[in-house]
């Protein structure tokens, strides 16, 4: 195997965008990708993209934002694997130049969340789940995840309020991000007072939808090296499934998929848990940043309450993690997210993030999940 | 680059499947793919599912499937073309294995479509041409096709009995085809008397909306040849775009996308359109299947009428196409329908094809279009 690298990076604001429809949410991180990378649009082989269609007015998403870009008749496709929908696009394009078909793949993940009310959004996530025996009782996200926040209480003794430190840190972070959906530090007193949501979810636990796009350019080794030290390497692809009901799990207190997709790409990349600098993980709602670093080995199962607590997955400590505010912060439209993760970790890796940069980062992670852990895409970026 | 092979291929019926759920409809293909390649399950690397979601009460179409496939925890992920999702999710393996990330790739394309009613259906794919400046104003799938079929009648003087020839044809072929939605033949007085649906389309020009899966298997080199002589290579994999909406076309006798699709599989195969002993066309209406002739380089622009009204496209004429009876006749699943065009190719290349079977076979072609010509995929097939 040769080596694929991102070339080129772009981001969206993200948030209630009723001023642009999704092909110009694409057009936006796209041409601040094409400047970041510095090549004529005319090299671009492919495109992939990521987004759950179903959200939009407009369906046949690739075909549209194809066009706006001005790329065709290049080839494009769209992958969907709903929350992780952008990582799989990265997967693809990943592969993509791996078998040679292609030199030079975009990939943008895009989504329009705002033109459907929250009823619409829940109702639309709970088919998500597994719909012949599960959703049918009336399950929705939140209340999937605070299942597995109660388990994890239950278990391992983990407290409202180390759960709502992540919140706090992600917007202590968000607050730094100019693309970020909310811009405020918040303090434990609100975060504890704020609405109930799903018990003991209340609104600081629970991540936004919000319209935005991401992009990252791709490139084959040899054109990826001609971008010299700004080159960031896609080392590591990792990819799982779990049982769509959390009935057929194993526990509720991690989710298997995550694990097996970082075991494969920690073994991909040659690193470890311990050498990640920096990373992007799913964090949907609180507990997911406590399960996501006990699945990615940055603490030992039920330790992820006092990670945080230990303000060990902040800047200065073991590894920062979410430090561009994550999806509780910056906002979470479902198909940029795993771009956007890509987005982060390369401005990052390249000494790019201003105030929120983490010193001398070299490996960073995303941590990119679908549904209610039915998939995890762990990748891997590295640079020299 | 090595080769990519097709070890296995199964195919359920297609038609009105409120017997099947969209995992089972998945299920029956792969059961039979499974048992048609000999291999383990235990080798699948990862499966690619092609399918449409918003068509299906069960969202998260590729997490259900896995599952119930008992894929759990290899990788998976669902592409979307609109019509043209099966062959994304054919080219997406392709890529898989030929980046030398997993080895054997099992691809699904399976379909609902009959828990919707065919005004919600006929809304979708409304939505499926450019929402904003174009579907708007009433335009629906055949409305387009029939644009297409009035200005190629214009410019060529193509006749109703030509158009018509091709359902005559197709339902010919269906009627030998165990998993053919309408297993009948037709006569043109029956044909040119059916119901309008829109100028010059009557409901024999048009495919028929049916649930349905096809399934087939793709390894690497070392593996494929594992099979000996039962071993199809899929040797050529095309895919082009073009503007979402019509008023950007060129012209609108043909689809740019096609051509450029079938260019780029051509040159990768190393044949011409003059090798093709047998293929299977996009023919969502009866004008598709005769624009196909000619994008795809079978005849001439404007030749396509005579060619269909000379038999050249029957068994024993200069290339056999939609000899499984077509999207016309066989129903038209959509994210089912680019795998079930590699299952029959593949079926034919082996000498599988019973009563419909071309005489030695030996390089097959698939055009799957998606929506109105934004996406073809051409993948070009060979036997040594």
């Amino acid at each position: 195997m040769t080596r694929v690298g991102v070339i080129g990076v772009g981001h969206g604001r993200f948030g209630r965008r009723s001023d642009a429809t999704v092909q110009e949410l694409a057009f936006e991180a796209f041409r601040a990708a094409i400047e970041d990378s510095g090549i004529d649009r005319g090299v671009i082989d492919a495109s992939v993209i990521g987004a759950v269609p179903e959200y939009h007015k407009q369906r046949s998403v690739a075909g549209v934002v194809q066009e706006y870009l001005d790329l065709n008749p290049k080839p494009t496709w769209l992958t969907e694997v709903a929350c992780a929908s952008g990582s799989a696009a990265i997967r693809t394009a990943w592969m993509a130049i791996q078998s040679g078909l292609h030199k030079v793949v975009v990939v943008i993940g895009c989504q329009k969340m705002t033109e459907l009310s929250t009823a619409e959004i829940l109702a639309l996530m709970g088919r998500v789940g597994e719909v012949q025996w599960e959703s049918v009782f009336g399950t929705t996200f939140p209340s999937y995840y605070a299942m597995f926040a109660n388990r994890h209480m239950h278990e391992f003794g983990t407290t409202r309020e180390q759960l709502l430190q992540v919140a706090i840190k992600n917007h202590h972070y968000g607050a730094m991000n100019p693309n970020a959906l909310f811009r405020k530090e918040i303090t434990m007193e609100k975060a504890l007072a704020s609405e109930p949501v799903a018990s003991p979810f209340c609104v600081y636990d629970c991540c936004a939808n919000a319209d935005g796009a991401a992009c990252i350019i791709l490139a084959d080794e040899e054109r990826a090296a001609e971008q010299g030290d700004r080159v960031v390497w896609l080392d590591g692809v990792g990819c799982a499934t779990a049982s769509m009901s959390v009935l057929r799990r194993p526990h509720l207190v991690g989710l298997p998929s995550a694990q097996e997709a970082a075991h494969q790409a920690y073994e991909m990349a040659g690193v470890g848990a311990a050498d990640v600098d920096v990373a992007e993980v799913h964090d949907c709602f609180t507990i997911a940043e406590i399960m996501a670093y006990e699945d990615l080995g940055f603490c030992a199962r039920g330790e992820g309450g006092p990670f945080i607590e230990e303000k060990r997955s902040y800047i200065g400590g073991d590894v920062a993690v979410n430090v561009d505010g994550g999806l509780k912060a910056k906002g979470h439209p479902i198909g940029a997210t795993g771009v956007s993760m890509a987005y982060e970790i390369v401005t990052q890796l390249r000494g790019d993030a201003g105030d929120r940069q983490v010193p001398d980062a070299a490996v960073g992670l995303t941590h990119n999940v679908g549904g209610i852990g039915q998939y995890t895409f762990v990748n891997l970026f590295r640079r020299d």
